[in-house]
């Protein structure tokens, strides 16, 4: 039973959202990866959304661009934490998804993270996860040194090569 | 039975979306009008829009403020035209509902008015409504008369006051 | 003659406007298009108006960028309802032309749908004659089920391939 | 005969429109002032906007807010420079009649000042009428070094006070 | 031991950010409620971050305004979710606040509400937390109950009243 | 002597600006073009517009991105009508160049036209000229009928060849 | 000899600008504070900022609204650095005053603060100063413990009263 | 011991930074470079920034995209002027990096220059350490020389080749 449902309105926001995927693989939860569409497909979206909880899902992830409205109707029919990727598809650059997500009504709140965030979207679901799972949570603390070390290598290799040396190796 | 079905998400938005009844009363249209919610009703939110076309609506008219997702869920579930009507509401003064109801995704439109523009989301109705009512159209070409009447005489008023007497007149 | 007006102020709108005459097709909508300019070409462009209805047209679509005007223009020598397409053809991308159509005066709305949203014009044009024409409205049901019926067998193949396969497929 | 035509789309943009004729008046000009509306009064704008040349105006204002059309679609009927004054009248902050003024296609300019900026419109008028009236130019250098003046003598008695009594002075 | 850590970066916030006490009230959470500041007391806030885990801390909730780095400050020094609530108190209306809180870089999402959205903050805490204790689960789904009925309530009372008495009552 | 002082903050600007020199040589008005900087060459810049009347300049048009003061700089110190054509250069899209050029403070107006409508700011100089000029004037009149001309035979050519070998013809 | 030049555009920028000065005051560093405008006085303006070197001048502060030219222009003609503070005095907000400072192009920075942050520029003066003065720099790192107790007590009042009781209170 | 301290978020600004770190190379200014992170390496850029005014440094420049909090975060821990360089990294085109920089709250400032300013950045250090150091004013002073002499060039080089030599001569 999957932990984690990642849902998009459109297999044209699958490259962007399987970055979503690669974060929840970094994490070992369990997921399922579903295309729906709250306009397109209203009806078994909101079935999957009123069965989630009952199915075992602990975390809803949508990601949708222009009047991206997949989170919180999602939202409406689920008592889970839903977090909300907007893409950034329309000419307006994801400030309409971003909009069209984050500015939920008092009482149907979901929790948004940046324009094309997918990865993020996974380490919030890992986070809200680790709240009940110490393993989980264990993850998440090697991933944030994991992280700190990255970027103190290449501040090592910095400091080692000098900014040109770095910035002509980048571009190789 | 009602030609057109005026649905907002909450009472809070019943002074400005009123403006659109006075349109419709105007123009002599049965309305009905609904406060439901497509994130706190979603499941009578839906079953309204599914019905509408059976129970003989023509025009749907959605007016909600924020993530406004109103006009775009019934958009989905019926074949009616959605006038949606993006209410100014919220701190970032209506662009999140107008960005939230605009941008739809292909496959499912709704038409659109200016932010808080509810009484000309009244004249739309009609506008569709008199596609096949010459009743309604002549009502239209009559309000355009009137609408070109008030401006002239507006205008006729400002060449005999003089603009110091006709905002000095405007102001008591 | 023809149910639907499609008028774009330049040629160069015509590839994305075309979108809306691939719907028009789509449901069997008879239309005519025309190239007008609510600035260069202003006397003409409010003949066309004027004598819209007349001509037994029965909605008007209207395509601009910019400081798009032309949907308002017409809007205001017709009765007909005036559906508009912002154009993201200027380094505002898209922003004025929306904002030029969709806040309208009191008195004259026009039915705006998204940026470039040329398709789904074509669309709420056949909503709207399907408010009269039974069979237009049968097409829209078709239609809708279409939509939901790709995005479902998107979903079935993203569920047999796995994301992965399924992104590698979509590259070729 | 009025050398300016100052024209607007409502009688509620006078007061702020009023600037403009104090401008004019400052400068010695003679105009006209006008309620029209590109959109509730098309026919009757676009006769002043094709006679406007023939009666002699050399400068047409045209002040609108919203989706401000006035001066573009007077741009189109006359070869006479226009100025364009955005008001903020809209929930959208006058930032929807800035960009449905500025951003006028290829062929058609307007001038455009700031949002509200009906006083500078009549000064860019007489500047305008000072490239061929001596008389008038040396009106607009007269007011240049009064404005420089004005803020010279503030300095001053900023100097004299000190910033504490001269804000607590500009209270009272 | 509190389950939700609320932090807010000044005083002049916390009443906004109080709805959000009166959700975890709502909801049964024990909470601790703490002023601090990314930018004027550092060192103490990372210390709070670091340490929530270890306290028992389960969500943490941090409202700001402006430049609003309270809660990506905190993110930061915890594997606990970080929920951001953005807060108008700038003249950019909150924008600056929702920019610099929902566009995390890739490793530290936080879960980013409406502008002003403290009440929701509230209830996505309690949903996250519901994620393991099925009594707050238990409350959420009773929680939509509640707010669907309300919203019933309103629309049978304004079916009984008609639109005029509901606005004639509200506004007394 | 030229008529029209063209003045642009770098010659990165120039092929943008030289639209403007196409548009001013169609109407046979004579021109100077200079690079010039209100940051960079402030004294010279101060210089230029201090002179331009003296010298017989009768309109001046300034073109530059950014923090586009170059306008406003030049419109401080002359009489004369001062042309502002935003430049879309830096990542803002000339969205601060816009708003950097069109908000000029009560008694010193530019004349602001469309982003990178350069083009549009030589025939704007030619509408202020043709104030006193009837030959230009008559060359304006004449542009509207070319223009007007070209959409005309666009359109004619659309009805012949319908939409799609007009398409195929465009992208050939 | 003042050390620090503040710069305003108009007496009615004072009351905000004020707060600049009690930045200074509180930072012990002596100024002199003027009215001066890019606009309206562009000789004297361009005076004082070619003389402020030689004057002693260390930074000079220039806050102004819409489109805001004070602080680079002045920074054209000095090599001193130049702060800049964006004022919220037109109908767009402050938004104009930021594009207009802050986008600078290369060769000119102006170190902008926050839309009326004119007490955040004092302090910024008075850290560039402290940059050689190590007087000035002990009064930076005391008031940054001073802001740093006040929050502290702000806390230990909030965590002894109570939210509640702490509202209250701040109401009174 | 360097005087400048560059810090930026991620080894990918690296190349707009890097116009920094030629500035001040041109200014003959010492400097470090330093890849830290306020999200994924925070009590390292903690550190950092505690330390950096007892290590001599007298500047510090941080750039970031997205939620760029680095400068804000390093200006709390210092009395040091720190610079901020918004980077344009994000879909919303470095807006969002701006208003996260610049809108610091009271008590706490960062001096911010444009979008992708890097280079203007290394220019305001120079300002800076300028107010203490002649030499490196003098080097400004010939810096503001050499530009203006740059822009003189091409305006000659202009005037010689005429506009369509000068353009097809850039575009070679």
């Amino acid at each position: 039973m999957p932990q984690v449902s990642v849902i998009m309105g459109s297999d044209s926001d699958l490259p962007v959202m399987s970055q979503c995927l690669n974060a929840l693989e970094r994490f070992q939860l369990s997921y399922e990866v579903l295309i729906s569409s709250a306009h397109r497909l209203p009806e078994e979206t909101a079935e999957i959304a009123r069965n989630a909880a009952a199915r075992g899902i602990e975390v809803i992830i949508a990601g949708a661009g222009g009047a991206a409205h997949l989170a919180g109707v999602i939202a409406a029919l689920t008592p889970l934490p839903v977090i909300a990727v907007p893409l950034s598809v329309s000419p307006l650059g994801g400030l309409d998804a971003l909009y069209a997500m984050v500015q939920m009504p008092r009482g149907i709140p979901v929790a948004t993270v940046a324009v094309d965030g997918a990865f993020n979207a996974g380490i919030l679901a890992a986070q809200i996860i680790g709240v009940k799972d110490p393993l989980v949570r264990e993850r998440i603390i090697a991933y944030k040194k994991e992280l700190a070390n990255q970027v103190k290598e290449k501040n090592e290799r910095l400091q080692k090569l000098g900014y040109k040396k770095y910035i002509a190796g980048a571009e190789k």
